[in-house]
């Protein structure tokens, strides 16, 4: 048997976490030979319901659990994982500005990117789901001045796939034969998803559909689809977040198919003229030793460059309403 | 790529659904290579819930996940499928008996009955969740006179694997470890979950706990755990209900590991001295073309045969509640 490996999710009694939770210990992320240890971190008003949810676990009998463990303490939750996922976040609350639900889920980021940074594997791979995804994985960072920024990225996987999803239905194909498809920089309405370069069996994706169908369905149903989740069950997308977080993940430590890409948020190094330090969504690889590489050399015609700087944009005004948590320099 | 299956899903909108069709979609049930057709039954009033879930679904873009199909018709839920999973139950109401409760339930099943009857394929496997499990499962074969008793079993797995992470806990060992939990009779508080034959690594488990333990402990706590788990979350066990489900249907159709068995309510034949007919969970062994064995030969004790004889008379009184719905000789 080999040595468990230990995968830090918080925000564990929440609705995403309950899809995802279930998964891990079933051995979706490293497969069926891999012992896992879950650090399951939430606030104290709902930790009976995260007892109630280990309890669940317990009764499912995995043999791929070894143990779990809650906790309050992000110091606890963090100790020695390889994975973490940081799906807890605060939601807007009423009277809340957006600017508030910034600065409140700033502080929970940079505590748990301090906490990180003291006791983490120094190769311990942080995905950020919780929103606003790109500006807390910003903060985490950015207060974790021992790990490297390329320990971090957020979720932009789901807005790929239902980019997929989407095209896979106009094409009636499967989406297994679509490549290449990318999400350019927020977790938010401003992300430009990107047909320029995706591929279908092989085939521009842009010679089989017209450009107003892109631009006009594509693009904002991409956007919005978030929304539109909400609007049918009453709830926030909570399994399709689940699977988006195991597969970003799974591709980060596993690698990406050789000719494809998948789209992810990381630091930016000023590829495609964004701004360097930003947490911003590139379609990138992955090597088998767990590395991430931006795409480069990729054509911006003048119909993208717009879209790009919309939405990079939005995450330098995110960026400078938390500024004051932003403690190494980007 | 192999020809998908169809799976159905009913009270698919609901929140056991939720935890089991991604994972159905990801291949827990059967494997990385087997496409599925999810054809997913609700009533009308959720069918906009059911839709936001399909969307999530699609938003997967899970390659083994060739066609969802999405109806408030049995008949075309059940068309062709090869696997049913029976969720879907109508909740007691407020001011309801428990007997109006059987009643309303098997009307349900007695329609689903009639159209698997109908319409599946003649080797489906047709696992009842929705509770009355047992007696629902009893209705539902009763009103399928073309198919075989044995292509209908209900989830009393959900029940073993309760007992077993309970007996991991107690003796420090991983559940992989024991082997031979036993759950007689009715998924209900009357069930009898039995230590007698269970082994941790070889060893006899009631020699490695004491029987007070067992008496005291082990049985009301096994029996009640469905309780505990609304008490801490609020809401019904539903990720480990879908667990359970994919694992029961696994060991159906897969077959259950050499000298170990499972428990699954199975018409029964007279075995053990319990009424034939009536749906009554046993130890049993699947083989490698989906038929389901009942372990013969163990030695019931007084202790046993007693409580054996209380979950039976619970059944008994359920099925003579619902007669009037019995349409096969049983």
């Amino acid at each position: 048997m080999k040595t468990p490996i230990r995968i830090a999710v918080t925000g564990a009694a929440g609705q995403i976490s309950y899809s995802l939770l279930f998964r891990l210990a079933a051995g979706d992320l490293l497969g069926p030979e891999q012992p896992i240890i879950l650090q399951l971190l939430e606030i104290p008003p709902v930790m009976p319901v995260l007892q109630g949810v280990v309890m669940e676990l317990t009764d499912c009998a995995f043999p791929l659990l070894h143990r779990v463990v809650m906790t309050d303490d992000p110091k606890h939750a963090f100790r020695d994982v390889d994975y973490a996922f940081l799906v807890g976040a605060r939601p807007r609350g009423p009277g809340m500005e957006r600017k508030d639900l910034l600065r409140v889920n700033a502080e929970i980021f940079a505590t748990q990117g301090h906490a990180l940074d003291e006791v983490a594997n120094r190769n311990v791979k942080v995905l950020v789901i919780g929103n606003p995804a790109n500006t807390n994985a910003l903060i985490a960072l950015s207060n974790a001045p021992h790990l490297s920024p390329h320990n971090f990225t957020a979720m932009t996987l789901l807005d790929h796939n239902r980019g997929v999803a989407i095209l896979a239905e106009k094409c009636g194909v499967s989406p297994a034969v679509i490549h290449n498809m990318t999400i350019w920089g927020n977790h938010s309405s401003t992300q430009y998803p990107d047909l320029h370069y995706t591929k279908i069996k092989g085939q521009d994706a842009l010679s089989l559909v017209d450009q107003a169908w892109f631009v006009e369905y594509f693009i904002p149903t991409v956007q919005q689809r978030g929304a539109e989740v909400i609007r049918l069950r009453g709830q926030s997308s909570a399994a399709s977040g689940a699977n988006a977080a195991i597969m970003q993940m799974r591709a980060w430590a596993l690698g990406t198919p050789e000719g494809d890409w998948v789209s992810m948020a990381v630091p930016s190094d000023g590829s495609y003229g964004i701004e360097s330090g930003l947490v911003f969504s590139y379609p990138v690889t992955c090597d088998a030793e767990g590395h991430i590489h931006i795409v480069k050399g990729l054509t911006i015609n003048d119909f993208s460059r717009q879209r790009l700087h919309i939405t990079e944009s939005e995450l330098r005004e995110e960026r400078d309403a938390v500024r004051h948590l932003l403690h190494r320099r980007l």
